[in-house]
C-alpha cells in the first residue's frame, strides 16, 4: 500500500533503481484529454540525470513507453500506464552496502523491515529514480490542468547558504511561472553546489511551488484539505523533510494582525491584499495563488568517509561510498515538486466534478 | 470524505462548534484494550477551554460520553464512539459573519464551497472545537501505545518571538516526555501571550513532538511513509501551516556531512549518534526517537478592526470581531498534536500486526 | 475498518445491540439538501421492531437524534451524524451464550477473533439492530436521489416456499416502486411465516430492488462497477448470503441469444427491449432500471433446541435460545436493502459531480 | 479509481485488449516470498486463449514479464509489477462497432461515459483479456497462501442446462481441490458448449470456489466481511452476474432448522457438522471451508444476427458480430475466480499480520 496515491485519481508507482523497468499506472483521468508527448518529454528532461555538473553521471534517456490508456494521442478513460526501462545500471557498486548501511539512506530500516530481501541495488524502491514515473504521471496532469486555466510552477529559494526571493504570492501568474521555469540556476547557487562537490560533500535546499488559476472551494476540511493532500504526496519525494504553506513556519513568529490577510475586491472578485495564507484556509482554496515550500535535505551519498555499522559483525566501521551521485538534487527535484502538486490538484478538481 | 483518517484504524470526526454535539467514531482498535477514563479526562483537560488566561472564556466540561465500543472498561472490537455535548454556545455572536468573512478564517471559501448553507456559528465544522473528539480518539491510542512501550509527548519550542530548546533528539525518553507534559509554560512565553492579548492581538508558535520506543520498520516507502501519514493528520489540526521532521527546514542549509547521522552501536543495538533524520528514513522508522514540529499560525480572531469585504454588496468593509477567543492557541494545541501523532503511529503499528 | 463504506460519501456505523446508543456518521453529502425528518421517520418505521406478528417483541422507538450536519433542516456540508438510544435491552438473556455459541450466528468466530472481549449482549455489533443507523443514512440519501429523479424501491419475491413476481424490469418506474412500498405482505407469505413461527422455527427469503431514473454512465469498470459497489454494501446487511444482478444466476442456464438484450429506440432514447442485464453492463449503468436481488437466510435464532459446543469444556451441548426474535426478518430487511442501494447509488452519482 | 482493489494489498490492473500491453502492479506483498515462475505460467495457461474448442482462436502466449518487485526469484517488498504484450490483435474487426453497440457488452454505456474516446478495439479495458494480469497477480498470491496451508480451488457446477455436484462443503481439502483442477471438463458440458457453438450461440455457467485451511477470524463485520471483499473483486470479472456464499440463494427457501449448522468437535477443534454457512458468519471466517459460487452469463458475442441501434442515426439496425469469440468462457474463468479469491484472502490475512 506504499506507493499508491489519490482519491479520484489513483496513482501507483512501481520499480526499483536497477529493476528491468520503473513505471506508473494512473487511473481516473477523464477521457478525451490530449497528451502532447513532446511537451511531456521536455518536462521529464528537466528531471533526467546527466544533464548538468550537479547531476549524477548515470545516463538514462528517461523516455516513457505508454502501454495503455491512450488512443490516438488522447486518454481513453482506461488506466494510463507507462514504463521506463533502466539501462545504465551498475549494480556491483552496491553489493557491499547490504551489511553496511549508508547514513541518512533507508538502507538500515529497509534491511530490518524486509528481512534482508529488499533490493539494495541503487537504493531499490527508495531511489530518487522513482520520481521519473511520478513526473510522467504529473506531467500529464499539468497538461490537463493548463487546459483548465491552472498553472503549476516551482523555483528554488535556497541552496545551502544561498537564498533567493520566492514568487510574488499575490501577483504570481502563469507567465511568471513560465519565466521561472526557463531561468537558469543563479551563479551563487551554482557556486554553492560546486563548492560542496569539490569538498566531496553535498548540499540541500528549499523549493517553492505556486499554483495559479484555482477555483475557490477545492479541498475538504480536516484530513482532506489541500495541505493534507499536498503534504501526503510531497513527502513521498525522497529527501523532503518539511512542507509549509503560505507564511509557513514564519507564521509562528507573527502576531495575528501581521499574519491575517485583509480581504479586498480586485477585478470585481474577492481577493486578499496579501497572501500569507498561501491560498488555502481551513483546507480549502480561496482563489488566491496556492503557495507551498518543501525542504530538501542534502544528498545523503557523499564521497567523504562516514561512520557506519557492520550489521553482520555489529560493530562500527568506516564507509566510503562509491558510485555516481548528485552533489545537490534540488535542481532536479523542481519538476518533481511540480508533478506532485499537479497530481494533488487535479485529484481535488476531479473530485468536485470539475 | 473530509473528516476521516487512517488505514487500519478509521477515524471519523463529526460536529460543528454549536451543533448539538461533536464526536468521533474510531474503528479498528484491537479488542481487550483497557481504557482508563480518568486518565483520558486528564488528557482532554489539557485541551479544554477556560483553564488559563490565554484561553477562550467559553466554558465546556469536555467530558466525552462513550456510546459504543467499550464493555467493562475494555475495547470490544466494535467501533469506539464518543460524543461531547456543546453547551456554552452563543450563536448570536456570529450571525453577521455570513456576509462579512473573517480574515484568515475559512468563512469565505466555505461560503463559496457550500453555497451559503454552511454552519457559520462558532466556525462550524472548521472550529478548533473539533479537536476535542480528536483528542478523545488519540487519548485512547496513547494508552494503548504506552502498554506497548511507546510514549508520545509534545512541547512548545516557540511562541511569537520567544523560543525554547526542543527535546534532546537522541536521549529523549518517556520520562523526559512526562516531565515536559507537567512543566508550566515559561514566564517569557506567558508574557509574550499577555502582550498580544493586551494589544487586542494574537500570536503563533511552534510545537515539537517526539515519539519514543518505536520499533524499526514502521511505515511504507513513498506515499505511505511516517512523514506522509503524520503530516496528513497534523495538517488536519486547524491553524497548522507547516510540518517538518528531524532537522526539517534547517536541513536545507546544511551539507551532507553535517546532516548525515553516523551509525553506532548503543546497548547492543544499532543507533545513530545524532538524530537529524528525526527517526524516519525513506518513510520508515529507524528505532531512534521520531521527532517532528508543527508551525501554528496566530489565532485569526483578534479584537483589532480588520478590513474585510461585504459579500452581499461586494465592497470593502471594516470588521470588528466580537466573541470569545484565545490570544494564543498553541498551549491548547499541544495535546492535540500528541493525539494526532498517537493515531498515526498506532495505525502504522496495527497495520504491521503489532 | 469494518464499518465504513463509500468513496465520495463516507459512512461509518457504530454501536452494539445493547450499547448506550447506536449511530452513524455520513460525510460527503452536498450542502443545502433538505432533510424531511417526518418522511425519514416513516422510512425508519418500516424497519423498526415490534410492528407486526413476524417481528421481535423488542420495543424501540427508533427515532434518530441528529447531532450534526443539519442547519435549519438542510445539510450544511459538515458530516451528518445521528444516534439512536438503545432502551429495551435485556442483556441477561445473553449471558450464557459466550461459552455456547448459537449456530449460524457470529458468536463463535467473534469469540476467537476478539479473544472473548466482544460484546455478546444482543449480538453486539453483529446485531441486525445496526441496520437502523444504516437506514437513517440511506433514508437521507433516498430523499436526495428523489430530487434528482432517481427512485429506489424493493419488494419481497420469496418467503420460504412462496414466490412472487418481481418488478417489470423494463417498465418499472417511481410509481410502481411506491405502489410496492405500500402493498401489504401477501397472505401466502404471511402464512409461511406464521407456520415457521408456530413450529418454533424461522424462514428466509429473497428481496428484489430496483433503481429507476439513473443516468447512463455511473460506475467504473472492473472493481468499482455498480455491481461491486452494491454488493459491497448489501453483503454488509446481516443474513444476506447472495447478490445477483439482472437475470443473475438464471443467466448461467441461458444461451447468449436468450440473454442478450436487443437495443431499441424508446421515446427518442436508446433503450433495451428486455432487461436481463439489470441496467448494468461492464459495471456501468445503461439507463435501464437497475435490478438486483439479495438472498436472506432464515433467522438463525430459533426456539427449537440445537446442537452447539461448550467452548469451555470443548464438548457438544444442546442449546435452547431464549429471548425475542423475528421468525422472518425479510419484511424488515426490505427498507434496509433500499437504504443500502441508495447509499451506493448516491456515492457513485456524487463521484461524477452529478 | 476503477481498476484498483485491496486494503493491505493494493492491486492495479491496466491495459486494453489491443493496447501495447496489459499489466498489473501489486503493492503490499511481504518480502522474501519465493515466486515459482513455471508454476505461475502453468496457472496462467489454464486461462490463456486458443487452447480448446470452446476458446477464442486468438493466439497469445500470455507470458508475463516481471518488471519489478522480484530479486533472485523472491519478492523484495517493493511493488510487484508485470506486463503482458498484446500481439495477435486485429483491430479492424471492431471499427464499425463504435456506432453500433453489441448487445450485452459495455459498448453503449462506455460510449456515453467516455464521450466516444474509449478504446473500442477488442472491448478495450472491458475485455476479458484484462483477467490475464489479474491471474498473474492472483497466481502469485496462490503460491504465498499455499505456503501458509491455505488452498484455493474452483470447479464448474453448471454449463447451461448441465449441472454437476460441487465440492463436499465439509470435507473438501487441498487434495480435492487439486483433483478438481486436473479433471477434464465433463463430456456433457463439452457437448453443451459444442451445441451452442454449432448454433452460432453461446452459453453461461456457474463456478464454485472453495478455500481451505483458513484460520478462524479473518474479515471484519459489516462492510469489510469476507463476503463483501470477495464479492467486490469477483464482480470485477467480466460476465459475473451473481455471487453467493454457502447455501446462497437456496437458503431463502429454507427454514432456520434446516439451514443452521450444528456445532461439533472434530479432531479436537470446533467445527460444524454441515456447512450451509459457507465458512463465513457475520463476515468472519469460522475455520470451515469458505465456499462461494459465481454466476457467469453466456458470452455476449454470438454469431447470430442481433438487433442493435445506430448511435449516429438513432435508429434500429441489425448487427452481425465478426471476430473470434469463445462460445463459453466459463472454463477459462475458473482460474480467474481462483485468482480473485486468492487476492481477497491474502489481503485479509496480511491485514491481520498473518
Amino acid at each position: 500500500m506504499s506507493s499508491c496515491y489519490g482519491t479520484r485519481l489513483k496513482l501507483s508507482i512501481f520499480g526499483q533503481s536497477h529493476s528491468a523497468a520503473i513505471g506508473m499506472c494512473l487511473d481516473g483521468l477523464p477521457a478525451g484529454e490530449a497528451v502532447d508527448l513532446a511537451q511531456l518529454q521536455a518536462f521529464l528532461d528537466r528531471r533526467a540525470p546527466g544533464r548538468s555538473a550537479w547531476s549524477t553521471a548515470r545516463s538514462e534517456s528517461d523516455e516513457p513507453e505508454f502501454l495503455s490508456g491512450l488512443v490516438n494521442g488522447r486518454t481513453c478513460g482506461a488506466p494510463l500506464s507507462a514504463i521506463l526501462r533502466n539501462r545504465d545500471t551498475r549494480s556491483q557498486d552496491y553489493a557491499a552496502l547490504r551489511a553496511l548501511p549508508r547514513p541518512s539512506h533507508a538502507d538500515y530500516p529497509a534491511q530490518v523491515k524486509y528481512g534482508g530481501y529488499q533490493d539494495v541495488a541503487g537504493g531499490g524502491h527508495f531511489s530518487g529514480r522513482l520520481t521519473a514515473p511520478l513526473c510522467a504521471a504529473g506531467g500529464v496532469c499539468l497538461q490537463i490542468l493548463a487546459r483548465r486555466g491552472i498553472a503549476v510552477g516551482a523555483a528554488i529559494t535556497r541552496i545551502g547558504g544561498v537564498t533567493a526571493q520566492g514568487f510574488d504570492p499575490v501577483g504570481v501568474d502563469a507567465d511568471a511561472l513560465a519565466a521561472a521555469r526557463s531561468a537558469p540556476l543563479s551563479e551563487a547557487m551554482q557556486a554553492e553546489i560546486a563548492a560542496a562537490k569539490a569538498a566531496g560533500d553535498s548540499v540541500g535546499g528549499v523549493i517553492e511551488c505556486a499554483v495559479t488559476g484555482l477555483p475557490v472551494g477545492l479541498g475538504e476540511p480536516m484530513f482532506d484539505g489541500m495541505e493534507n493532500r499536498i503534504a501526503a504526496i510531497v513527502f513521498g519525494i525522497p529527501a523532503v523533510r518539511g512542507v509549509e504553506f503560505g507564511a509557513g513556519f514564519a507564521a509562528a513568529a507573527m502576531r495575528g494582525s501581521e499574519h491575517n490577510d485583509a480581504y479586498c475586491i480586485r477585478g470585481g472578485r474577492v481577493a486578499t491584499e496579501t497572501n500569507r495564507h498561501g491560498g488555502v484556509l481551513g483546507g480549502i482554496t480561496t482563489g488566491m495563488p496556492l503557495i507551498f515550500r518543501a525542504a530538501v535535505k542534502p544528498t545523503p551519498s557523499i564521497a567523504l568517509p562516514q561512520q557506519s555499522v557492520s550489521l553482520e559483525r555489529m560493530q562500527e566501521q568506516t564507509l566510503t561510498i562509491q558510485g555516481r551521485h548528485d552533489p545537490c538534487i534540488v535542481p532536479r527535484a523542481v519538476p518533481v515538486v511540480e508533478a506532485a502538486a499537479a497530481l494533488a490538484v487535479l485529484d481535488a478538481l476531479l473530485e468536485r466534478g470539475l
